[in-house]
């Protein structure tokens, strides 16, 4: 069997397809060679497909001519309609994979959206691995990415060298994809109310008069930090605002978490409150910009300057 | 001058008030004493000054006997009224302290008020510094605070051994009283927010049905973590609401918070939102519960057992 092969003797007889060479899934396309993989990446802009090779990968011209007969395939589109669209669509790849290749879906997404798309996977016989990711574009690039992962022992099998070569975390969260999607919810929810707080404090703090630079110093040394005010404020102090991660990210994914509130009668007023935070960063024009944008909201609604 | 001699000699010839002997001052009353210091505590409350008798201390049944002469005066009270009356009120220490005194002031408040009651005690030739702590009653019994202070040299001089007593950490950060009560209060705006942040993450976990320890280790991995997710949601997890830092602490400093922002014209609808929930749970009877009891609260409202 090929899977077994694939178990056995591991990654070179594995044909691996990327979909999606954006900041995140060239990154990963680019770890994936580098440990040895044979890699066909694809994006709908070939600027995309050029930068992938001119690292050394292979292009396609089309999301079915690299996964015609791939063992893998790695989707790192934006969401759950583009998944849905490279799986399901017109041209959908659900049934040029190999016959027993696993889908690795890294995009964020309601569980139900996981869940619905797994099944009607599975019933063609493949598998789905409900596998999305943290860690930002640099990770990305250099394989050590946070993935969190819900799936059959199968698909975790088959994957497994992809998700070596990608990440230096792996979180097994059960057999059930939409598992693993609902734990990224629930990071997502934190992480963007705490991208809004440290937006809203380092404001406040100018708005006391405060050096900035010693407000950092003494918030990551306190118990008002959170991960996203160590890494977001350096942004904000840079002035700095070209997007690692996007303020439409935010918007999406609050969206996501507020959809699953009012569908399971769960009410998330702070999720709430930071949506509107990061509708509003959009609206004045910086929905592409870092998420730290918040903060430039904030400074303009308040007449600040945070940049030091 | 005997100031010198603080300086030279050092801590056994200091005489140390502490008013206040709650939960934080009976600690940092206790590291003073571990450290050397002649302190002599007080407290309205009978029962804390016999805590503090049983730990070997001296006790005064008013806080003017407590301070008749003292070079030190540490005060651990609840907020900028207790603080004023204190130092001001019918029975006010001000003028019965020693005349070159220090006053180091433990509570949480707005600047205004740290700047406005120190001009009043620096009126009298005494010292203020504007000393907030942070760390809970566990580190102010082992002296390992966070102290933020701020005040003139010869505060800082001559509160040294008792600051070096009280704190593993202390933060200098101005020669004016009022900027470290501005970075308390940066400090609170996000510590506020994160627990109740931390409270909707894991109320949203348990309602999607997620096993809450696991929610627990991969967040603290995770780019969602806060200083208050990693802290709180043990308390949560375990059902045990005994108040290490109450409720209605984060209604008091939230509300100071926004008292702020609407003086100086600064919107916080994170901080807004969160003080609702601090105040929605101390209207639920929590008030005097640990602060983490903001997740009880979602708990009760979508029928949820977040206890494991």
């Amino acid at each position: 069997m090929h899977s077994n092969e694939v178990a056995s003797t591991g990654w070179d007889r594995v044909g691996v397809a990327v979909a999606g060479l954006g900041s995140m899934g060239l990154g990963m396309a680019a770890s994936l060679l580098r440990a040895g993989a044979d890699v066909t990446g694809y994006d709908p802009d070939p600027n995309k497909r050029e930068d992938f090779a001119a690292l050394g990968g292979k292009v396609a011209v089309s999301s079915v001519e690299a996964s015609r007969g791939a063992t893998l395939v790695v989707s790192v589109v934006v969401d759950a309609g583009q998944t849905e669209a490279l799986l399901f669509g017109d041209e959908g790849i659900a049934t040029v994979m190999a016959e027993d290749g696993v889908f690795i879906s890294c995009a964020t997404m309601a569980p139900d959206r996981a869940r619905r798309m797994a099944a009607r996977l599975e019933a063609t016989g493949r598998h789905y691995l409900d596998a999305p990711v943290s860690g930002g574009a640099r990770r990305a690039a250099d394989g050590s990415l946070t993935i969190l992962a819900s799936g059959t022992e199968q698909a975790f099998a088959r994957a497994a060298p992809a998700l070596d070569a990608m990440s230096a975390t792996l979180h097994r969260l059960g057999e059930a994809p939409g598992e693993a999607a609902a734990f990224k919810m629930v990071n997502q929810l934190l992480a963007g109310v705490h991208i809004a707080a440290a937006s809203e404090a380092i404001a406040f703090a100018a708005r006391e008069g405060l050096d900035l630079h010693r407000v950092y110093e003494v918030i990551t040394a306190s118990a008002g930090n959170s991960w996203m005010f160590e890494n977001r404020v350096p942004h904000i102090l840079d002035g700095d605002y070209r997007p690692l991660s996007a303020v439409d990210i935010f918007v999406k994914d609050l969206g996501i978490v507020l959809d699953m509130g009012r569908a399971s009668s769960f009410p998330a007023p702070l999720a709430s409150a930071a949506l509107q935070l990061f509708i509003m960063t959009s609206a004045a024009g910086m929905g592409r910009d870092d998420d730290s944008s918040v903060a430039r909201l904030y400074a303009r609604i308040a007449g600040l300057d945070l940049s030091l």
